[in-house]
């Protein structure tokens, strides 16, 4: 897309990226950045930029006039999440209605993979980028930053602000939420099954757990928390351990669908039964967990409307618009179904 | 596409399109609407058109020499199958180690939306196409076939044969297996649910068990037949039915991954147990069933390996080769897990 955008200093005379970076003392990435409305930018720089461009009668190429590449791409690290096709399904609804393609790619978080996907990407071109990822390479993003590509992260994971406007969940509400619900039906020992700590979801998790115990009063008890990884196996484990505690809870929060999976395997092969021995409640809201025996309550992620989201707006970035914030918050929402049960008197 | 494109009038003269535009009347960019099958063009000059192109021998430059668009197209009815993100995955692996990008699109069974994808693919034109669908609209079909390009239809539904290479999974033969299992494990009395009849695979899946039963010089008693629909609800109905009998089965085979969990919530709801009351076995092999409580024991079909061979087979088409058979069923597999267990003595 560089090659379509031109800085006019005049009617009669038109200058590139490159002059306006040189009269501000800054890199072109940096112009580009700019004009792309990115938050990496110091407000310093941006303003000189902007003035700049301004001042030099700056006119972005009408999107119009760009020729549409019909294309989207969708990036994942893997396709075996269970995510997957519903953030697919949220960014095709939205491309589709566009009369846009949605080319969906596997990196599996090898950078030849995603060297293999950028030179495809340049060969077609693309609107923008979305990527569902925890992490965003450097070097991709440096690469993506140079063709002036527009990023948009949708990240259920809820890593640190990145170098692109990021789409997540509130997880710190959905958990919070999700635990004064199984006070409300009487539980005072509730376990947590925790993800890895190292993502930011897993702590604000954590966290809206402690906060509804702290709120109702009640102390939090660490032998009730247990370390887990989002994968079934976590759940499996961190269920049979608080199972076998002296004194166990009677609820247990496992803060992934996953684990929650893994908890009802744990609660079958000791011969207890969900709901009537202990409630389980998970997080997510994957496809597959109504359909589980008996059908999971859980918090929802809205992780179709979260690839809605995204696309609109890297389709705006593509049309040259501004957006709004960097990161957008969509909310979670409790859906109650029959793995919790008040607890018996 | 329309550089690529000459016409022939003999072997030894080529006309260009403006010839063809001058012998009909026409402009220039009306034939090639014409030859690249746009709708826009009103169906007398279609046929004036199609009449000259024919008359003067009129040959489509080979799919070999055409620019090749970095794109392969793979269409589903609906993206909230839980097969999609199997099959995407088949067609990605391929699709990224050829260095071509993957269009997923959803054409929600509508005309609408089918022609919007029509308009989109052609502006940006496509390898081919792989359809994920039990039926291919014809006036689809024969637009694809006026733009020649190569379609693949991966059909885990086995419709009768269509005017495109059908890529599916052994139904008869996996059922025949599973119910085979059933019978090893002393049962004597197996439940069957049915998926629609009108699908092929449904009725496949059905005379495998009959067949396994008739080998075993035992009868196919139609009480223990359950006519379902491949879903949730159709397993539970399906389910609850059978327990309720006076001489109930033993294990219950349902012909969908879908309805073998809708069986398990029909037996929660009874207070009995998977595999100590009765034991189930589902087909399909859905990712998520060996997380379910207990983990399914189900008849596997090859979604992604079907997806990934019809990557492989339109890529060849688009290369010009000739395929050498027009359906290819892959092998089914029985996975053996937690759901069913010995008959008790």
């Amino acid at each position: 897309m560089t090659k379509g955008l031109t800085v006019a200093l005049d009617d009669s005379r038109k200058v590139t990226i490159a002059t306006i970076a040189r009269l501000a003392g800054v890199s072109v990435p940096t112009v580009s950045r700019v004009i792309n409305g990115r938050s990496d930018v110091s407000p310093q720089t941006r303003e000189r930029v902007e003035e700049l461009l301004t001042r030099h009668g700056y006119r972005r190429r009408p999107p119009s006039m760009r020729a549409s590449s019909g294309l989207v791409d969708l990036v994942f690290n893997d396709l075996d999440s269970p995510w997957a096709v519903e953030i697919i399904r949220g960014v095709e609804d939205v491309a589709h209605a566009a009369g846009i393609g949605t080319v969906v790619s596997a990196i599996h978080r090898r950078s030849s993979s995603a060297k293999q996907w950028l030179d495809n990407m340049r060969t077609r071109s693309t609107e923008g980028v979305i990527f569902v990822t925890s992490t965003l390479e450097p070097p991709l993003q440096a690469e993506l930053r140079r063709l002036n590509i527009p990023v948009v992260i949708v990240d259920p994971a809820g890593v640190p602000p990145q170098e692109a406007p990021t789409i997540g969940a509130t997880n710190w509400v959905g958990s919070l939420r999700a635990t004064e619900y199984l006070l409300g039906l009487g539980h005072r020992r509730i376990g947590f099954i925790a993800g890895p700590p190292q993502l930011m979801c897993s702590r604000a998790r954590l966290d809206g757990y402690r906060a509804a115990l702290e709120t109702a009063g009640l102390g939090v008890d660490d032998k009730l928390i247990y370390q887990g990884n989002f994968y079934h196996e976590g759940g499996f484990a961190g269920g049979s351990h608080l199972l076998r505690l002296p004194d166990p809870p009677t609820a247990i929060f496992a803060s992934s669908d996953q684990m929650a999976l893994g908890v009802y395997e744990a609660v079958r092969q000791r011969g207890l039964r969900v709901p009537d021995d202990i409630s389980v409640v998970g997080f997510d809201d994957l496809p597959e967990v109504r359909w589980c025996s008996p059908p999971l309550t859980t918090v929802r992620q809205p992780l179709a409307e979260m690839g809605l989201l995204a696309a609109r707006t890297v389709l705006r970035l593509a049309q040259g618009e501004r957006i709004e914030s960097p990161r957008v918050e969509l909310a979670t929402e409790l859906i109650v179904r029959d793995s919790a049960a008040p607890l018996h008197a």
